[in-house]
């Protein structure tokens, strides 16, 4: 069997969970909360299997799920998708990403996507016979940026599509509207697709605002926007997330999903669909998160790790030069194996495994488990 | 956007359902069961959510459930897989056969299909790039077969992938031992992988023996086996399946699974591992389809209804060329609308429409709902 994807190997988060379960380190590597769901939300997938909703949902997904995404799409950003045409339900934001790529890309088509970036991007573009286009955000003390100028100067008459993520996986960094601005005058024009990974969208700090493509008519005219339930309902392992476009490209994005997964789990759909109607856990997730991150910056500061910004998302970067010389794959492999807390190399962002002596933590933790982490890792 | 599957609309079981939901027909089209799953399977998984079993799985599924499979696969078939290296569970065996042909058909690939086909296998080898070499089944009043002798005159240099299906949907053609050995001497000597969809594994009926590929080393050392457990469960709307294939196959089936859907909804695994020590369903689903199956074919025995054997799965397939000189589709539409029972035009399985008067009835029903059907049916 020769591979299709040679140069892929087992995920890093598979990776460094695993190390952090044999060494018994505190997990601040994979993205998950350690602390429970609310009960309601387990209580009303039970009642939906007791109910009896256990056979088939429509391919696109449960018909309630659907509006209840448009309604909330709508009342957040203000775009109105058709609930039956420009919404389809999938198993998590992964398989929406992946089968995103697969409807669009044809062989030989180029596809940009911009470094650090979260691990299935590019090799699902490789899957689909596509070119990845790898282009860096620039690194300073400032953080993160995208760099619009050479993403302009990567297009070519082969794009096809422009990948990106808002709050960006792993550095925190948000989109704001300049960027968007950027992202509008470089596609315009051509007809140029854009992918855009929201998972986190409701994880934005210090009172900035998610720049949805949703909320951008111009772009959200030619985007597949993917989202989840995972991150903001703390159940990363219940895989329900959704896709909104325009009626077109969902025409062919339910052409590939049908013969992909078919549909996803149906009484989880029910229950979120009736979850759904209390808006609490987004109005209240900045707030929550926002309370765990200056907590986990707090015990960091008088530490030898340099923060990076962290707007958004439930991740911090930090800088860990003062402490090693380690390339960063070996530096999270130590912390977790010596000092006891796993983290993410950056470096497994990038196809090139570019370093810039940076590893991510992932604060979704309880107060004790951070103190317990902040402990070890203001220690060294 | 240009299509990367141009010759592909809704699937037939989309179409049919709803033609069904809005006529108020007996759906017997879509193959789904209309009764309730065991409630103690039901209060596993809610359980599994209320013990906080709510976070990502391991990418290759949660390893109580890995082991319950390959101690049944032993159990049953005799086959010991690794429950580490060699299973891992998918998002329903739809998102298994997928991911298996992305894994290792490459772009020029020939993968030979037997028709009548589930109508996932030809599309997903095109969008894999790869070119599906269809062969179809033979078709006689003693009803279908796998033409072994076409099979092997189709085998070029390019053959990277065989896919078969037993029990068979839409046939119910049961694989004997004969079949088997003409298969594995059609591959002996070569590489060619195969793909065996085994989802209707616990209905074969009158004391046949399903032939899983897991029963014959030979062919299971190159073999992708799917299964799933909508259908042995009644919860075909929990979307979560399996494949089971050697340690070096399986590593390239995870590259892509982790990219595709990472993994799989958590609480339902564990439910699921929970229950599935409880060997029951196994042992009772033959004889609890098989009076479906005899209770279906009684009612239609002195209709005008021309019954084609049923050996598996919960499909019975019927000529009515006696009734009408309509195509499939339309007589199936026909069923639908006028006679307000659903049923599956078995054209749809063919790539070219094949037509032999024949339409597919799902008899997964309850003994009132199937007596409803009858009833319209054999007034015809
Ligand atoms: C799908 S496992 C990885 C979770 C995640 O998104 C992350 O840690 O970046
Ligand atoms: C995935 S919906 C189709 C169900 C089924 O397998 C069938 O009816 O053949």
């Amino acid at each position: 069997l020769t591979s299709r994807l040679p140069a892929v190997g087992t995920t890093v988060f598979t990776h460094m969970s695993t190390l952090a379960a044999r060494h018994g380190a505190v997990n601040l590597g994979q993205g998950f909360p350690d602390f429970a769901c609310d009960p309601a939300l387990v209580e009303m997938v039970s009642a939906a299997m007791r109910a009896g909703h256990n056979q088939y949902s429509p391919m696109a997904g449960v018909p309630a799920l659907r509006q209840a995404i448009a309604a909330k799409v709508a009342a957040q950003y203000g775009h109105a998708y058709d609930a039956d045409a420009e919404i389809t339900i999938t198993a998590g934001a992964t398989q929406a990403l992946t089968t995103a790529i697969l409807c669009c890309v044809h062989p030989g088509d180029e596809v940009i996507i911009i470094e650090p970036a979260y691990d299935s991007y590019t090799p699902t573009v490789e899957l689909a016979g596509g070119v990845p286009v790898l282009v860096q955000m620039t690194f300073s003390e400032a953080g993160y940026a995208v760099p619009w100028d050479a993403i302009r100067a990567a297009v070519t008459a082969k794009t096809r599509l422009i990948v990106i993520n808002t709050p960006h996986n792993p550095t925190g960094t948000v989109l704001r509207q300049a960027d968007i601005d950027a992202l509008a005058a470089i596609v315009r024009g051509t007809d140029i697709l854009i992918l855009a990974d929201e998972v986190y969208e409701h994880m934005v700090y210090d009172g900035q605002r998610h720049e949805s493509l949703c909320r951008h008519p111009e772009l959200a005219a030619r985007a597949f926007v993917v989202s989840s339930f995972g991150k903001t309902y703390h159940v990363t392992g219940w895989k329900i997330g959704y896709v909104a476009a325009p009626a077109p490209l969902m025409v062919e994005f339910r052409k590939v999903h049908q013969y992909n997964v078919f549909a996803t789990n149906t009484p989880v759909q029910h229950g979120l669909a009736a979850y759904m109607a209390h808006p609490a856990p987004y109005v209240e997730l900045p707030a929550f998160y926002q309370a765990k991150r200056d907590l986990f910056r707090a015990g960091l500061a008088g530490s030898r790790f340099e923060l990076l910004p962290a707007d958004g998302t439930y991740f911090q970067c930090v800088r860990y030069r003062a402490i090693s010389d380690l390339p960063e794959a070996s530096f999270a492999e130590w912390l977790t194996s010596e000092i006891k807390v796993a983290a993410i190399p950056v470096s497994a962002f990038y196809r090139g495994g570019q370093e810039a002596g940076v590893v991510r933590f992932c604060f979704a933790k309880r107060e004790d488990t951070l103190a317990l982490a902040l402990d070890r890792l203001a220690r060294i």
